[in-house]
Parts: C-alpha cells; structure tokens; sequence
C-alpha cells in the first residue's frame, strides 16, 4: 500500500491527538476534536513527511498530489459545496503546524478559493456582498504578502497593503476596516491587484488549484524562514521536523454582528489562574485578534453580547479539559451563531502558570502527582525564586499606566522603542524594557535580550503576551494609557513624558507600569527559607515546598552543589543540596591578601622556597575548609585540588609586579622573567590540573594536609565529616596514582600526628576525552569520578569556550548545533564518551559513586541525561537546586513510564 | 602445583630461548644453549615474575626461596662442589636479565660464594692463590658498590675502591692488574673490607647465603635505577616487565696465561660485514673487557695466542648463527683451556649493519625474504639516507687519529668531554661530539644529546660502542692516539692540542678524526636518486633498492607525501611516494609577498572587501597547485583548505602593521584593533579549521576555485590530475556539508566556464575526538577521511605540543607516558578513537578511504598501528617515505603470521 499523506478531518477522521510527529500539533488535534464530537469544520493534513520532500523538489509529489485531490473531493461532499464553484464557492483556510506549535512563526492564508468570479458567487449566496468582498481583500493581502513574496521595501517602511488599505479609509474618513463598504473593499482590491501585477510582473492567480498550491509551498517555505529558525534554536526545535499544512473548509466569523472569532485559554496562562480567560472579536476574521489591528473584548463580555454562544464555549471549556487533562489554547469561530471549534493546543503558559496549574490540577483530581511533575518545564521553578518588587518601594514610586499582567515578575530597565535598540543596549551590559505600541515577528530579537516587555495595543493573546509568556519575560499588555511616539523615540501619559534611555520599571504580576528603577527584595519563597516570612503566608511558597516534596519522592539523582564558600553552601543547603560536589579551591586563593602568597609560592625557585609560602597558605586552606565542614556537617564534601594554570594567579603589569617584587624581596626582573615563562600558548591544554600537583608536589601535599587537619579538627567538635578529594585533569592513571600516593602519605601522617581515626574518598575528574576512554583503569584507583563537563565539551569538539564568539553567530544561523553545546550536554558527542567512561568505570569497580560537576550539572535536558547514563549525582550552582531536582525527578518518571 | 618460581640450566634444563618474558633474554638462552649442547656452567633463572613481588616486600617470598635452595643443590650436585665448601667451595655469578638486553643498565655481581674462609680453599685447590685472591677482591669491589652501595661521593670523584686499588698498585710501581701479586691482593681486600665497614657501619657479610641474598635484591632493585629508567623510556620498554635473575656457577677468565675472557660478533655490528668480530683479554674476567680498563686484542688475535680455542670458537660462531638465524653477540671464558660459553644474544648492530645483516643472510639462506624485512627497525633504513663527508673535503682535511669504526655516519661539532658540557651545548641549539677516554653509563644522557661519540680507549664491544650502536650514533672508539686532559678539558695528539668548544668531525664508517667541521654531501642513495651517481656504483643504493621493492611486494598500506611545493613532492616521489595525503594550503600563503595578500583580506571589513583581496590570491593559488599537479602527474593529491587561526598571518609588531597600512591604505588603528580582535585565548581551540571556511564562505570558494581551474588547465596539458579536497577540524556533520555545498557549487560553475569535466573527491580531517565519534554520519558525506593525529592527540589528552615542555620532564621521569603521544599515536587513548571511527565509517560507506596525515604517519610504530586498525595509507613527510614503506610492509608481515 502507498504511503498515506493525508489525513482528513470532519466526518471521516484519519488522525487523532497522539499523531503529532506526523500531523503536527494543529492538525493531530483538528482531528481529535472532530473524532470525540466537537463542531470541526471538515479538511485535511498533509503531513510532516512531505515538507522534506516538498522542500527538496520544490512542489508535491504525485502521490499527495492525488491523495489531497480526493480528500479535496471528500471535503466537497460533507460541506455540500465544491471548490472555484461560481456560484456557491467552497473556501478553505490554509495553515501550518509542527509537532510543536510555534506561535506567529510560519504562514496562514485564509478564503482561499475566491476570485474574481467566486467572490460573486459567495456574495449572491450569502446575501452579503461587504463580506464576500472583505474576505476577498484579506484574502489578496495574506496571499501577496505570503505567497507572491509583495513586501515592504525594508523593516522600516509601511507594508504596502496596509499603505493602500490605509489610503482608501482615510480618503472615506473611516477608522476601523469593518467601516469599510462594499464598493471601497472593490477599489482595495483593484488596487492589490494592480500592486500584485506591478510588484510580481504577473497577475494575481485565478484558478483555484494553483491558489491552494501556492499557499501549500508557501507554509511549507515559510518553516524555514529566519524567524522560524531563530525560534527553533531558541526553543530547541530540530530543523529536521518539520511542519504539516492543515487544509480547513472556511467558516466565517466576520459575516456581521452574529459572527465573531476568538481566542480562549481554559485557565489564565500568565497567572496561572483556574478562570476562563481569553478574547474575541465581533464580525472578524481569526487574525484580527493576533495581530492587535482592534483591541479586542476579554471574553466575558461575551455573556452579555452573545449569551447563546458564551454558554456553548463554557461547556467547551470543561470539556476540553476534562478531554485532554491539560490547560487548552484554542481557538473559535462564530458564524451566524453557530460555534465552530478551529484550533485547540495545550496552551503555553508562563513558568510561575506551570507550576500554578500543574499542582492545582493535581489537587482537582485531573492528573496525577506524576503527571503534574512532568508538566512543569523544569526550569520554570526559578521564577517563584527571582527577585520581586520591594512592597514599601512600590507605594512610593509612581505608577504611570496600567495594563493586563502577561509576564509575572518583576523588570526595571531603560525604554527602549525598538529591537535595535535593545540589542544596542543589551549588548553594553545594559537592561532595556522594550516598549511597543505592539510587537511583531520582528521584534523578537529584541524581546530575547530586554527585561520586559511593554504594549500599550493587544491583549493577552495578542504577540507581545504569547512570546513573553514563552520566553518566560516579564511582560505587560495593551497599557493603553501609553502615547508611544516611535518618531521622537518616546513616550506620554498625561503629563508625563519618558523618552528612550530613561528607566522604568514594569510589574508584570499585577500589570503595573511605573517610573524610574524600583528596588527588589528576595522572592517569597527565599524570604521565608531566610526565615522572614512565615511559610503559612505565602502561596508561592507552599507551591514551592509541595513540588519540591514531590520531586524528593520520585528522583534518584542526588543533587549536590558547586560551592566555594561556607555562605555559598548555605543557600544550596536551604534549597535542599545534598552535599558539595566541587569546591573549586583555587577560588580561595584568590581571596584577600592570600592570593600574595599564592603568588610567593610560584615564583619560588626552589621546592624549598616553595614549601615556605605553601606553609602559609595552609592555615587559610584549613580555615576555609572548617568552615565549609561545619556548614555541610554530615553530608559529603567534594575538594577539588588545584586546577587552573599558574599564570592567572600572577599579576601582568609592571607596577603590581613590582610591588610584590617589594613585599617578598624577589628582584623584578625575575618576576617579570617567571610571569613570562608562565605564559601558554594554549593554557586550556597547558601545565594545569593534576599536571600541577605532580611538578609541584608539595601543593598537592599541603592541599591534602588542610584537608585532613580541618577533617580532624572538625571531628573533634562532633562534626561526622565526609571528605572526598578529586583529582583534576587527569588523562593517564599514573598520574591519578601519583597524586593518589602523596595524598595517602598524608593521611597516614596526619592520622599519626594526631591520633584522630577518619575516613576519606579519593576520586578524579573525567574532564578529558582520554580519561573516558581510560575510565576502567582510573576506576581501579578512583573511589569516585565526576565529569568536569566544560572541560569535556572543550576538549571533545576541540572548541573553546572563551574563543568560540567569534563564530558562534554563524554557526547559530545554520544551525550546526542544535543546542549550544556548552549550555546543554553535546548527547552524540561528549554524551558518548560519558556512557563508555560510566560503563567502564563500573565494570571495574561496581559501586562506584560517579556524577557531573561542570555547568551543565544545573541545566534540565543536561540533569536528565545524567540520569539515563546512571550517574548518581550532579553538582551545580545553588539557586539551580531546585531547577536539578525537578529535572531529577522528571527524568526518573520518564524513565519509569 | 606451585607456580615455577626457577628454572634450571645445565644438565636439566627447564627452558628454551622462546621464554625471554619469563626468563628474560640471558636466562632464556643460557637454557637454549643448554639444550643444544654447547658448554654452559650449569645455574638458574629467578624469573621476571619474581621482580615485582620481591620490589614491593622487598625480599624473596617464601615459595621462590625453597625453589632456589632446590635449584642450588641441584647445581652443586653436578659441578660436584658446595657452596659455601671451606675446602672448595662452589662460586656463582649474578646477573640480570631483562626480556630485552638492556647492556650495562643493571647490575652484575662475580666470584660470589667467597669468603675468608673459602677464598683460603680455593687457593688451595686450584694451586693458585694470586687466583683466588683476585676473584676474592674483585668480588668484594662488585658485592660493595652494587649490594651494600659503597659509592663515590658525587660523579665527579672516584672510586672509592679503583682509589684503592691505584694506590696499592702505585705503591708497587705496577700498570696492570693482572701483574698484582698474591700478598699485594690481600693488603687490597683488607683495605676494601675496612672502607666497607667505614662507610655502611658493618662488615663485609661472610655468610655466602647472605650473599647471595643480597645479590638477587640488588640485581632485581637495578631495575629501577635512574640509568634503567632512562634506557627503558629511550627504547620503550615497560617498566613493568622487571628483570629475571641468573644465579650461575663461576668459571674463571683468570687462573692464567691459558684462561681468558671475550666477547664476540658472528658478525660486524658496525658495518654488518659478514666477518669474524670481538676481542678477548687473557687472565681477566668478564667485566674487564667492557669495562675497557685493558684494551682487549682483537678476536683474530686468538688465532696464535689460542690456536685450539680460536678453532672451537669459530666453530661456536657457525653453530649460532645456524641455529639462532641471526647475527650472535656471545660471551665466553676460557678456563685453563676450556672454552665456556656465558651468553649469547642476537647482537645490537647500527642500523646500516641491520640492513646489511639482513640482506645479506637473505642471500645466504639462512633467513627468508620476510623474516629479513621483520629484522631491520624501520628507523635505520635512515642512515642509508643521511648525508656523508664530501670526499674532496676529507681529502683536505687533516686526519687526527684513527679508531675504530663502532656507528657509521658523518658527524661534526664542538668537542665536549663531559656529558653536562654536551647538554649544555646541546640545550643552546648547538652540535657536539662527547669525547671521553672511555664512557660509561653516567654519559648516556651526553650521548643521547650528542652527534657523535668518540673515546680514546675501548674497543667495539666496549660501553661506547655498545650504546651507540644502540642509538645510531656515529662513533669512533679506541682512537689510541688522543691524549684527553679532563683537567685542562683538552685533548692533545702529537702538537695539536684541541679544546674543549673546537670543532672537529669524525667519521663513524671508516674510524676517522679530524679536526674543523667537514662539508657534507648527500648520501649514495640520493645521489644515486637525483642522478649524480650510477646505480651500479653504490652497494648502498644497492641494498636500498633490493629493500624497498621487497616493501612493495609486502606491505598493504599506501604511503603518501605531506608536501606543499613540487620541490618537496619531487623529493617525496623519488623515494616511492605514491601520492600526496596532505598539502597545507596555508604554507603558500606565507610565501614571497603574498602573506600581504592574505593579510589584506584578513583586514577586510565586509565581504565583498575580502572578496577583492580573495582575488589576488586566486591566481597564486591556482598556479601552486598546477604545479604540484605537474609534479604527481596521475597520482592523487589531497588539498587541505585554510587551517590554522588567521592570527597567525598578522603582524604583531606596530612597525610591520604601519607599513601595512600605507600599502594597503588601512589605517593603522583599525589594523591594530584588528590584530587584537584576533587573539585567542587557546588558539588551537578558537577559529580555525573548516569554522574560518564557514565564518567566510569566500575563502573557501576561491580555494575550490584555485584548485578546479588548476586541474582544468592540467587536463588540458594531458595531465590526468586525482585532486582530493579536504575540510579541516570538522567536528559536526553540519560543518562539512556547508563546506561540501559550496565546493560543489564552485565545481559545477568551473565546469561549466571551462566545458572540461573532471572528477574530484571530497573528504575530511579527523582530528577531534567528536569527529571520531561522528565518523558514521560524516562518512555519508565524506569520500575520504584523513586522521589528523597531532590535533586529535592534543585534544583527546588535552595537552598542547608547544606547552607541554613545562611538565614534560618530569612526566618522563615519572614514565606517565610509555612514548611521547606526539611522536607515537597513543594505542590505549587516541588508538581507540581512531578504531572506533574507522569502524563507524566503514559501517556507513564500507569502500571509504581511510588515512593518517599527522606527523605520526612517518613513525615505525605508529605505521603500524594505522596498518593494524585496517587504514588504506600513511601520510608523512617526504624523507620518512622509506620508513614509512618499511614499517608498512613489517605491519602486513607481522599480521599475516
């Protein structure tokens, strides 16, 4: 049998929601609304499938080509009309949808089907000319613009549709495009037509076959435009998806005041809210409400304009969550009355809405404790810990507007009026708040580098609410108060005047726009684990307590933290670390006036020499690390020795040089000649890790002497210490054995000198592809290893991180890596190397306790491939505790199911 | 059954010579010899497992010492005398014996089993106490320095005992040692027995089981001496192997005018002549003839003084090379007319002897064709090819003195007669030839670094003779004449007098001295090669010839050129390369005034500024590479596009960067800020490679176009050109497809201007550890795949070649690594990569074609290594062809066996 690449809706129904990868998300769910009952206009989805081969030989393959032509066929059937009919025309809406929805990204065309002798035919059938004509007109406007390519000249300059349309109302002296009259609409579309014909050198297309061609190339073209791919990478999405075309007979929700269109979310999508939240529009087509031409009416005065209908979309709303157990964006059209369901899509919500609605569904009893763990993008918990205007501050500052809350949170910066200017901003280190009148496709660039973003136009589905909210940005709409005046780059309300560069600051919890940069305090939920604020006041920090029981309950990873400092510790311990996974010590010796003797240390000439300052920095060491045992008490505690080349702990100019020449008695000269012997070409690759203890085993020793000194001191006030020194940087098991033997001689010294029993692990990283490899014989020596993930990434795509600037735009836009792999672990890369160190490892030495201390330790996708390849733990930044345990425990349940 | 511990030697006899690991070499062919019947004194071996064992406890376990005791009572059984016998008592010598000869790096210990009491026995039962009383003091000279470590107090004293012995003899007005007499003896012994008690704090150990104890501790415990390690690190042994013990019963060199002591060649090692070679001493020991205190007489010498003996020795010598297949290196004593043999090996010879040795058995039948090319290391087929003394100019030269010829080859320099002189010299970037009267092991580390090595004493089998050998030094021994003043660090011979820093040259092939530095000419091969020598002039082209056209008939391997001229391709072809694996298409660019060129465009702002300077380079390009398609005729040529960071094409100084300006009409701050811009931190991880070709697309078209219209103009020459173009530092398949596109692209528009078709392949480098691991998905692109081993070393390892100097020394001591990783591919880390790749590429393109590039490709080992992971070729630098050719053809013989 031939491949199927159409699947119908309506009265036969091919697909269903689980059909995503090959339906997209759109069409999958056109399909189950039609299959379990609701009122889908009938149509079909050429699939996924098609738009590689679609984009290669640049039209459909004969296959599909007969497959759409019969369920074109079956489509006339049902609706009792047949498409490019002169007299009673079948219409259809034409529109993208990937396996996962992409907001605003690609193309949609909709009453496709009209021409000059069609659009008789539906004003003679309809009775209603104005409205056969105005969908003729905006079906030029998308066609020209999306099809036929008729663009502004550049992003500055007015769409030339708009130009026209524009034209013609002024010249009737009307304010809004419903205004407009059947004859106006026919001298619109004279002119788009000649428009058309100027722009293309042909004329607007009248066989209806060749429409619906062109509109189906032109969504499959329109996936990889730049803002589809710009999207993608931000969001992680594989050029290789693809998008399906969802072929829809038209309704119409702009066939006058009994018609309308909407959009409407089950819960409110920013707060999280269980209320029923959304906008429509009267006598208007589905994009109106998107595109923020008209404001449009929040949804429930819809029970006043259209009772009827109010009360068939509640019972939608109930319905569709009970269906699909998840909060619904979707879409509907009104024609005449009678509801038609367009679109349903589990709606995207902000990061503080994630966790809101997951655990009140949870309590509703429409999913599961599990099920609600999984709905929470991990990483949408550091949103309840960021900080939040300061109360007192508030009632001080002045607020200026006030619009709908699509963001929550809490941004001060400086207006900026465009996504140049933002950048412009962003990249001088400064905080910008974009302000629009509304937002656009093209200003995402902006909106991804600015604090928060500002509408006066637009309301919560409106584009500046639906990406903020993605984003995860702080983000008010539709402050209609706002006078923004894009040509004297500022802004009015009332008396106030802010022009570009001045701060202000946004509450995108409440909707509040006010002047100047408002000072924060810690988040609810850091308030009380500071003991502050007593847990029974705050919500959010019973939500925070609740998920994160949950993901204690269901995670194995261990989440341990990367901390230098008793106070670093701290905060990691109050979120819940489980002990301390890299204590980076070279960081102590930066501190104060240690890192002077640090410096006296390398510039000896002699081991002698050396020792002498050794014996200076090994109270401090010991110091710090009582400190850090005290605070960990019985949990483990992770040491890592001396790692980074000597050369950043030496000063480089001459005045510094000579004033430690001064304090140490060492002639300048001979400074100056070690700084410059220190120099590497590629330090990265240089005298550093394990390397330096073996050259320099005295530092090794008076490491290991600190370490064990404060190890006994601590276990004399009772402290039950878990010590774990790791050895960095090794590639060759001689040198893990070497550094393994000076710290054993230690042991035994220190337990000798003091009379004081203790246990320790000793460890290494497995930072170097080499290391990997070896992993088996490392295991023999190693009692622990954790991967030094920078490192590996470094090392196994030969790319540094700190050099890469200079390329990576480039390789952003082809896409030559899915993900930046220095955010998120390189799976097919340095993840392979990973799973033959952890399986090697283990063969020799079973039990082995192995983890991942490197950055990636904190980020999600990263977390839950610890968790594939088996590690026991992962060690990251404190404030990402949370963001790791969430991860842990999402990878552990999706592992299970 | 208890593991065998000891092996017995002599009437029974447990081994053979195939158990050089267990027995080590010595032990495995005293059983061999044993075997065959030729006269051994009948002993034991303590096998090499034993070395480990007894290190760590630091004595003999249980079980081997029962063993021994058995062993020993089975030797005494049938030299019918006991050990330890007051009236005549049983001697034995202790050696070592490593599974490799490792000459003069261990320790040896004779006459043991003597004491005050035995001594007196021994007199009397051999009539002649002189005899007795100078193996007794030799014995107790060996048993302190090397048991009880009596030593010298720094290298540059004496020694304690030699002071001693100089003393008594100075005393009696006597030259040599032979000439002392028995009361002389005693006065010498008690001397020694009280040093000994003054410098350990106890006497001299009477008890011979003590003794004998102590021996097998030193001898295993000299495993681990510093001249060991740095022998076994020099030649790659292990330093797990550990040494075996031979504990054999004593017969005497010394009991008279009819007992001697040699040392014998089947054949020259030098020259590899098939003649009759060694020399003996009368009335001596073993030690004496190496030692080179008396200069022994030549083995034809023996003729008249030994007629009888010379006869069976001859005989010995058929009887060897007959049963061992190849030239012998033995050691004999004659004991009152009684020939003994002690040892034999196969013989260290020069690498020139190792190919004439084996052409030359080839010949004779005694081995086949196969096992000839398996005898010659790889690396000496180079000292055919190494330059020679011109002959006019050694016509001109004064010949200082004559010695003789112990390591062919042309050597000049300036005199140093210490080691730390030739380091010195040797560390400044300068030659040097060490001169010393003899050397001895505390001079390896002088002759490692130096040209030449040349004594005053000692024969050919003397300490000199024997490691040169071993290195491919070129050495002159026992040039008699030389008169050497270490005082005055001056040599004199008649009135010359030449200082230490004069520069003389000797001629290792003929045994020549001569003073002033010689002019070179190329050697015969080449001359031969490049036409200024008849073939059928030179036996050394000769044997090159036979050689190489046996590699052909053997190896498997390809063997390709890393050239960037078609003077270096000219060179590489007359040795046999078969192709180009690698032109470095940046080397162009440094040339003649193009660098300005390059820099210009690497100054550009804008691509269409890079493009005009692109331009400019094309034609330099295009005629690079029509050249060298001239040269390889219908060979393939593989190009390797831009590489290294555009840093390195800049200049750094504000002079040269002012003049750019004015040439180019940049100003001179924005070159500056440039430069700037373009340093990296770790430039070998930065932008480089194919990410400088994606950065600017241009570069990379106009190297595909260089290249295309060059091979269009060699098709139109008749010139039937296999161009290959290769990516560099691809690391994700996306990279390379971007590259592939546009050289393509460029193809497709050359053939089309040019209406010439032509093929090419397209290929990568693999030289990252990702690219390994990505093999399977690159080869669905790539039609080649080069290893670039010095890249992938350095990433995998994470340690940079031009960094590594600051550890490097001590990891070397350390023995972290068994080779340098930059000289020989690391089998255990970097190997894997590469087996992984080749076996994921050939997976997805099974008739792909596989290669090394990196300078690893011209090394022995490593040829090996890429013949046994199943690569198609090797690619090295020009004059390592031949290496590479022979190494190739060993692998594929080494594979079939």
């Amino acid at each position: 049998m031939a491949e199927k690449f159409i699947y119908e809706f309506g009265v036969r129904t091919d697909g269903n929601a689980k059909m995503k990868e090959l339906l997209g998300g759109k069409g999958a769910n056109l399909a189950e609304m039609a299959r379990i009952g609701l009122p889908v206009p009938p149509g079909f989805t050429i699939t996924t499938a098609v738009c590689a081969a679609f984009t290669a030989r640049g039209g459909l393959p004969e296959e599909v080509e007969a497959q759409k032509n019969a369920a074109l066929a079956n489509v006339e059937r049902q609706v009792g009309r047949r498409f490019g009919d002169a007299k009673d025309p079948l219409l259809f809406s034409v529109r993208s949808g990937a396996r996962e929805s992409m907001p605003g990204m690609m193309d949609t065309i909709l009453n496709l089907g009209l021409n000059d002798e069609t659009v008789r035919g539906l004003a003679a059938v309809t009775h209603n000319p104005r409205f056969a004509y105005d969908s003729y007109r905006r079906f030029i406007q998308m066609y020209g613009d999306v099809v036929l390519e008729v663009h502004a000249k550049d992003e500055h300059s007015h769409d030339l549709f708009e130009e026209i349309l524009a034209a013609v109302k002024k010249s009737a002296g009307i304010q809004f495009d419903n205004q407009l009259e059947t004859q106006q609409l026919q001298e619109i579309i004279t002119r788009y037509k000649e428009l058309i014909q100027r722009s293309t050198g042909r004329s607007f297309p009248q066989d209806v076959h060749q429409q619906l061609l062109g509109a189906i190339g032109a969504v499959f073209k329109s996936w990889n435009n730049q803002r589809a791919i710009l999207y993608r990478r931000k969001y992680g999405i594989p050029g290789e998806w693809g998008t399906a075309v969802n072929v829809q007979s038209m309704v119409f929700g702009n066939m006058g005041p009994d018609s309308a269109t909407g959009v409407a979310f089950t819960r409110d999508p920013a707060s999280g809210e269980n209320v029923f939240y959304g906008e429509y529009l009267i006598d208007a087509q589905g994009e109106d409400v998107v595109a923020g031409i008209r404001t449009p009416n929040p949804i429930r005065q819809m029970e006043k304009d259209m009772p009827a209908v109010y009360g068939e979309l509640t019972a939608m709303r109930e319905k569709l969550e009970a269906h699909f157990h998840d909060m619904q964006d979707f879409e509907f059209t009104v024609q005449q009355n009678k509801l038609y369901m367009l679109q349903t899509r589990n709606g995207k919500r902000t990061g503080f809405a994630a966790v809101r609605i997951a655990l009140e569904m949870e309590r509703e009893g429409l999913i599961d404790k599990k099920t609600a763990i999984g709905r929470i993008p991990a990483d949408s918990i550091s949103t309840l810990l960021v900080p939040i205007f300061d109360g007192e501050g508030k009632k001080k500052a002045k607020v200026i507007a006030k619009g709908l809350p699509a963001g929550p949170g809490a941004a001060s910066g400086k207006v900026c009026f465009s996504a140049a200017k933002a950048e412009e901003l962003h990249g001088r280190g400064e905080k910008a708040i974009l302000c629009r009148a509304e937002t656009s496709p093209e200003d995402i660039r902006g909106m991804l580098v600015s604090e928060g973003i500002l509408t006066s136009r637009g309301g919560v589905s409106s584009h500046a609410a639906l990406v903020a909210r993605q984003m995860g940005k702080v983000c008010v709409v539709g402050a209609a108060a706002l006078e923004i005046d894009y040509g004297s780059r500022s802004l009015r309300v009332g008396s106030v005047t802010v022009r570009e560069g001045d701060e202000i600051s946004i509450d995108g919890t409440v909707g509040e726009v006010y002047l100047g940069s408002l000072a924060t305090v810690p988040s609810e939920v850091n308030q009380v684990l500071e003991g502050t604020l007593a847990p029974e006041k705050s919500a959010i920090y019973g939500m925070f307590a609740k998920l994160m029981a949950w993901c204690d309950e269901n995670r194995k990873l261990q989440v341990y933290l990367n901390a230098d400092s008793p106070q670093q510790a701290k905060v990691g311990l109050r979120y819940g670390g489980e002990g301390i996974g890299l204590i980076r010590t070279e960081h102590m010796f930066f501190e104060d006036n240690r890192i002077d003797f640090m410096r006296e240390m390398i510039l000896a000439e002699t081991a002698e020499e050396r020792e002498r300052a050794l014996a200076k920095l090994l109270p401090m060491q010991r110091e710090d690390f009582i400190g850090i045992f005290a605070a960990m008490g019985n949990l483990p505690v992770n040491i890592r020795f001396l790692d980074p080349p000597l050369h950043e702990f030496v000063p480089h100019d001459e005045e510094t040089q000579r004033a430690l020449g001064k304090k140490f008695n060492i002639p300048f000269e001979r400074i100056r000649a070690r700084v410059e012997a220190l120099k590497e070409f590629n330090p990265m690759l240089g005298h550093r890790g394990c390397r330096l203890g073996i050259s320099y085993p005295e530092v090794s020793r008076m490491q290991a002497r600190a370490v064990f000194e404060a190890v006994v001191h601590s276990k004399k006030n009772g402290i039950a210490v878990h010590p774990e020194i790791m050895i960095p940087l090794v590639g060759f098991v001689k040198e893990l054995r070497h550094q393994a033997d000076i710290v054993r001689e230690v042991a035994e010294a220190v337990r000798a000198e003091s009379g004081v029993e203790f246990d320790y692990l000793l460890g290494t990283m497995l930072e170097l592809p080499r290391a990997c490899l070896r992993a088996g014989e490392i295991a023999e020596i190693a009692q622990f290893c954790s991967f030094g993930s920078n490192d590996l990434t470094q090392t196994t795509l030969g790319m540094s991180r700190d050099d890469m600037g200079s390329f990576l735009g480039r390789y952003n836009e082809l896409e030559i890596f899915t993900q930046n792999p220095f955010a998120t672990i390189d799976v097919e890369g340095v993840g392979e190397l990973m799973g033959m160190a952890v399986e090697r490892a283990r063969k020799v030495r079973p039990g082995i306790v192995l983890g991942i201390c490197g950055e990636h330790g904190g980020e999600p996708a990263s977390v839950k491939f610890a968790h594939a390849i088996g590690l026991s733990y992962v060690s990251c930044s404190p404030n990402r505790v949370p963001v790791a345990k969430l991860a842990a425990a999402q990878a552990a349940l999706e592992q299970s199911r």
